[in-house]
């Protein structure tokens, strides 16, 4: 099993597995629990790693062409929890740029190993209307 | 300065303060830093108290109509950090009923005194098409 030794090594392999189309490496950084819950736009929360697993396989096909790019905005840490909030910026060939703002939440496991517990992705405005 | 004993106390007060149109019970609840952070739906991240009291004076309007129930989908907590998730159900006369997810994020703070640090929103998907 892959260890983290802190919140932001998992973080680094949550956005290097979109990179690199890497399920297991995503799956790797997702905390085995059925309480472990992901929250995609207007999707209804998914939760537990099979279900994840499930997204995620189609988000990491290898056909997938978007390439995120991420912007820290606040974090809150204690000694076993981890509140990362970015603004991801993704950009798709021939589509738009989009922003949206995620909560990544990492949480101390046995081991000493950092994983994501929670993620939760929102909308960010639309931009501002060409003159 | 009110005191939260518990981030359940801080939460309650934040739905209320919606229920009676009580913009200070409102700020009451939220941190006192410049980092405090409120995700709303297609908004810029409001940051600090100032803005934040700015939005939620709109929000908290006499006029404003909506009601919000609310629904705990998954808790974290730690001795100076509690996560909760939770479904917004939120209802405006005439107009159908709308959910939305919420991450509302506490800390302990001085005088053991528990206040929202963060709350992000992000819209539940669409109901099915009428048959």
């Amino acid at each position: 099993m892959t260890t983290y030794d802190d919140p932001q090594s998992a973080e680094d392999a949550y956005y290097d597995a979109f990179d690199e189309h890497d399920i297991e490496m995503m799956m790797s950084v997702w905390d085995d629990s059925d309480e472990t819950v992901c929250l995609l736009p207007m999707y209804p929360a998914i939760k537990g790693l099979a279900a994840i697993r499930q997204a995620f396989e189609l988000l990491l096909h290898p056909e997938s062409q978007f390439e995120i790019q991420v912007k820290h905005l606040h974090w809150i840490q204690t000694d076993t929890l981890a509140i990362h909030l970015v603004e991801e910026s993704v950009k798709t060939p021939g589509a738009p740029n989009q922003s949206v703002y995620a909560t990544n939440v990492y949480q101390k496991k046995a081991q000493g190993s950092w994983h994501m517990t929670m993620h939760q992705n929102s909308p960010v405005p639309m931009p501002p209307p060409a003159e």
